[in-house]
């Protein structure tokens, strides 16, 4: 898949170095493991850019233990989403650095030096009861390497609160907005700033809300330009999208 | 229906007055004549407090023509929504001073003396293309005697537009608030107002906005209090409602 | 945002009662504190015309009183929704005064000098379902300052029952209608009553209800004129704009 | 499928009068011929009660001419629903004696002698725009056999309309209630009669109509019972249906 | 309401047997008495020809027990349904004859003489799964004064079956089809049987069957005439239709 | 039904072997015996070519149990599936030597002498958490006499896995893809395959998932041919359809 | 992607007859052309065993034409779908021999030796309004070398139409089930027949059919095993799908 | 709203080169101006870092001419989007340099000197039919300084395709990725690059692709990280986030 390794591997076998059949292994192989129910790609943090990630919802503590292990030894952060108390308790026993985050339901171990901070994120929310899915996008930028300003409860409602955190605003290189019901804050702070925009919808509210419905519409239909949705509830999603986006602000001003 | 109305034809039967069977007829009577398609109502004026409103979307120009011309000679003023200039040409043969409002695609015609104006209403709207819909409201409200401002083109993506405005929103009794995509207008003037809020969602969008349901349900879930919500490019009703409002205010005034 | 008191700042810089710096401070400083998880905005009340709300769902117990015991000494009354009985036994501690409503999950707080009753709210339900947000919504009318009638148990099927209350309909200023399952009750009352109609959907229901759906549509189709429509199960934002329509009646009667 | 015919057969067999292999055929025909885009059933109208019925949308009108003109000669009536004037002009040129009732987009062509009528459908609608459908029921259950009255435009929003026919409800064994937007009517008809309720939602509305699904869902959640609900702007079932009841009483009167 | 008895009350009046304000309140009493949380018609009886009805979900054991006590000493039968076997054995503490119905969650308590059967009801059913919602509509069928034949388990996937089952559909007046998950027996019964078909879409399935959406769906588009729908799961309402139609029936005999 | 049985009735008739009585009842009786609550068809492993089935999901430990006893002393091997390990617990009295399968929820009891397996069925998903329904896909094709091979965890947003199993696509015969939330895996390997591909859309996911929902469109709009989609979380489904294609293959083979 | 080729070309880089830049580059080539607005791809006849396949609905005459032209002088056959008779007149122009099937929407042009048969696939339809869909998949599944039989007009309403057809039913190898509205067809025949069932519903229908929603679910919810579901009036997929199972019977038996 | 000028404004007064009349006005004056139909803000440029856009659809010629002509004289590039070719012949009457692209539907006119280019942008579509929406986000993005590649019709069924633009995915700064249908590309696309991905749905497909939705549903459940979604359709809304993102890349590199 990688060109240049690709021309090595055939001016190997050119040169008598690899026979054959060991190229033709060396194309199939995939650097991953199987655990019997799940296969991992040790590959993904170069790819990516970020420490292993682990779904933790549906799996049971055993899985989820079970997966941490496995990633013992190595030199990469690992964060654990949707994770229970429980899970963490497990984790623990394996990594008793890890740190768990009650809130955003996440479970961090850090490996390796940490690099500089890539980018600066800041976390808004309409609600306190967005902030599980707000803190679970600032947890996740964070554990990639950004450094976090968090604004919450700033519902378009009181727009006045909103309009003192200029500065902040100011500050970011990526803004992620969390809001459930009707979801307006992202196009409110869409019309404030020229930075990217990450919308995440969340299944606070009731009745004619849907379970997010309500709030994932009114963003996909912001009359602000600049902003891009992720899934309703997605706190991590946000916060690897504003991870890819500072990669690249760090890579390109290299 | 009416208890004294009902207590005096007793009396009357009691004393000889009105025989059996004219109170019952009189029970059963109720005052609206048969145009074949259509029932006519001429005691709603009296009950409503609005004019003879005629819905024209889905009516032929003839049967359009044929229900003003019934009402030819009465005293209450005409309001025909959803009609088009054809329908309005029909109109004018009948009532030369019948005035089309384009936008809107109402028509109005006056009679009587206009009463002193009921109450305030502000019509706000958030883009171009909500025009009609807000028009339709504005038009509603005035030829049911209230004194209308508008406020047009004021998203909520450029939120100093809306600030500026605060004047008006002052002055009014009710604000009506006309809105498609994201529909979050209604939540920031919420915010900033005290007065009912009537929330107007249009269809106007694409993709999904899936006409109108995303601006319905994002001022279904509004986080400010204080605003009702009509049906999706319901001018009329919006229109309608808030006189309902400015009419309980000039009656308990009085 | 008041432009007197910009303008009154202003003639304090020019004439060096206030400096700059001082100036800017104070356009910047918003009256609301932080609890860590919630901001609070004490100037609402001025505003809103309401006392302090506070949404209880999803809250914990130790959230909800660390909230009430914040806005103790304040001069405010308090309204709690959607609260549990365990929740109002933590506010107890520290409002012994505090009263819970069961059926509408409300707890009131009643702090300063209650003034005059504002207007005349009629909370009408179509069946026994319905009730909890019934209360809702009159409790919340009622701890804004209105005097409250209520007219349960009127379904559309037994029209004969509805129409022996049309005194109570013509006493209101107001009416809210509470209905779930097809939620005709809105129309019909919208046929009988000239007053603002504020229709409430409920989930009361069972298969192609779909949880209030089915109601809601109902409501925003009503071919009555008047009929606002809020939140499915929205009890307190029924009551919160019938206050908003009270309050401007007594404001503009004054 | 028929236990006496089929014994018959079997007899006959037993007695040789009929061989095996004429006995295996008469079970397989059916008798149905082949006109090469549909397959039409002369046995329907001795199963089903009633008039060959052709549904003529999305058939060109020299499909429906083949069809009507394939049925000539035969003793039944013949109905033909959502056809234009042009399709009706075509069948006219086939039986002269066809009639075409405009509002109902309904062709009707009688044959044999006509029976006395069955029972007493009583069509109900609530708005002017509703009536095509209302049409298409009650001429449908006029062709197979019914006394029909009609009480159009007695919408829930002027309940005293309503009020006034109740002797018109009295009087039919089956009643057909028309309705688009918020589809009430046919809850409160349910409420004043114990027959049953045929309920008809229309398409008849915009917005938050979704062309019909708030009328259907308001219909399905009655809260009168003895209301059975058809498809969406389906007047020819509402008909039949009526029709398949006066039917049963007819046959266990006899 | 009732034209002879307002006839009567006139003549009265005129006769001074009665005086005005006696006939004002008459003419206002409605014969329900007040509960605190439901109101109750006694009329209904009289009106609609079967037992008072509860529906139990939703309401406390209390509540149901001090509904069915508040009807004791009457002479009507009492149906409750939804209802639990706590219930049930609350409310045979007041009526040791109550009978609990544990598959259709229904108790019945029979009072005064019962008259002899109305009609032929046949309930048929798809799956076993269905049957909850199948034995609610016999036993309100049944309670209402008909005689029920059942035949359960006949899925249009094992098309012989059903075939096998015409004897009992010939039987019937009125046909009950209640089925889950693709509800196509509706309409192959239909094309079977020429009574009227009541079709009961069921919440039984999974996935795409979106809690009977598309159950209702399909009987709604059946290709069959003389099809009416009612709610999903809502076996009583289809007892209760078919009880409307032999209530016709034996009333058009009489 | 079947033609050659039904000519030797009818000679047997002829030849007075059977009289017409007993072919009348011969014709009418379907092999099926009553349980009660549940019709069991012993035809249809002649028909379908699988053992007999049993959805657990919905019906008692009892109910089970003895539907398990019922076929006892049979032929044909037996496949519960959604079954419970309780479930499992009360068959294994039976059947000591049923075999449970935890992730995959089916019980399976072997019968008869094992035929030489069909077909090959390659069940490959997603991720892990749609191993349940992928499992249960496998057991049922395993169970009616295919041979199968699993490969599980080839997402699409890690191509390279799935670029390494084409020696396993190329092996099968027929395909089932299990995939949740996006459910694009269907579409790509639909690109890779002529073979034909049953896409198993799972509720695994959360937000827009909606339950399965995206992942159901997702397949139905697979620009890959040879593409057919099973209701969601539907792996019995998925096995049955895979082994009705084996069937054909190995019937046309023979 | 061939492990074989990719074997020869390494032992060609090892014997020096391809040099590693070339290597690379034959890698790196695809055997697609770039017509500007589309790329084709050769190579798919190859690995999906069926011609050229052109969507033309959406695409301009001129478009279509181009597309064609392209692929003029090849080997392999042409299947053009949702084709207008204008665009089969362009193609005419290119292709003298090409035959346009107005009812199925579809161009085909042959080209090279016909092959036998594969298989032998039967096309069912429910009503003449479905033909298009029907016949896009006969034709369809023809093009791509099958034996094909048509049994339309078949709608579950009528059951003894269908029972008449089962010889054709035991004749095929794969059986396509073309239905709209209720869809119930599908079940029907799946119950009848131990094939591989092909379901497309279609958007024929009107109100609660939702443009084939109601058939799309109810086929998905199909109580017959051995059933999958392509998109709505997806003719051609379906055809594509019967094909790559009858090329799995040949291939196998070969 | 910025606080260095307020500081200088306030300096202003103080000094008492401003008067407090002048200030006031001064803070509430806002550069735009009033069209009638529309209000124009200059100052968005300055904020949002792109040229004045008009949103073309829904306006007629000559709103559309009135809007350019009035930015007339202007230092800003103008983008108008969704326009017909007879909008861009009337442009091009005010500005003779105006270019059309047939495809996108945008009129672009450039003014001033155009910057180096911000970052670079890759389009990626998977069909011929979604061009019109991948052009527009092409052309966004170019108008706002962006340099551009595209790479179309890359659909996941022929994914060798994709893996050959490996060179083109490595060299983009930021991905769009237009897809309708199921809309995979996005996953397939984020599991290969590391990039910020904006994924575009488009209503292109029929049947169950609900004019967009499921491609919708299916790219905001992408399993893969780094994906934001933006409206069905929006291809103006994909470019000015991608710009966002680069304008980003930009300042932080300065």
């Amino acid at each position: 898949m990688v060109i240049d390794e690709l021309r090595q591997l055939l001016n190997d076998v050119k040169n008598n170095k690899v026979d054959v059949g060991d190229a033709l292994t060396r194309l199939k192989t995939l650097p991953y493991e199987d655990l019997g129910f799940a296969l991992m790609d040790h590959h993904r943090a170069l790819r990516k850019g970020f420490p292993e990630v682990i779904f933790c919802q549906g799996k049971t503590v055993e899985q989820i233990a079970q997966i941490f292990k496995k990633l013992c030894g190595g030199q990469r952060s690992i964060l654990g989403t949707r994770a229970t108390r429980e899970a963490f308790k497990a984790v623990r026993e394996i990594y008793p650095d890890a740190v768990y985050h009650e809130l955003a339901r996440t479970i961090v171990v850090y490996r390796g030096e940490q690099p500089p901070k890539k980018g600066r994120v800041l976390v808004m929310s309409a609600g306190t009861a967005d902030l599980p899915v707000a803190e679970e996008a600032a947890i996740t930028a964070e554990a990639m390497g950004n450094e976090i300003r968090r604004c919450y409860d700033v519902g378009v409602a009181g727009i006045h609160r909103l309009l003192d955190k200029l500065d902040m605003i100011r500050w970011a290189h990526v803004i992620i907005v969390v809001a459930g019901m009707e979801g307006a804050l992202a196009s409110v702070v869409g019309g404030l700033a020229d930075q990217p925009i990450i919308a995440v919808p969340t299944s606070v509210g009731y009745g004619a809300s849907f379970n997010g419905l309500s709030a994932l519409l009114c963003m996909l239909n912001s009359c602000a330009s600049g902003v891009g949705v992720v899934n309703i509830d997605n706190g991590f999603g946000a916060g690897a999208l504003a991870n890819a986006i500072t990669q690249m602000i760090e890579r390109a001003s290299a």
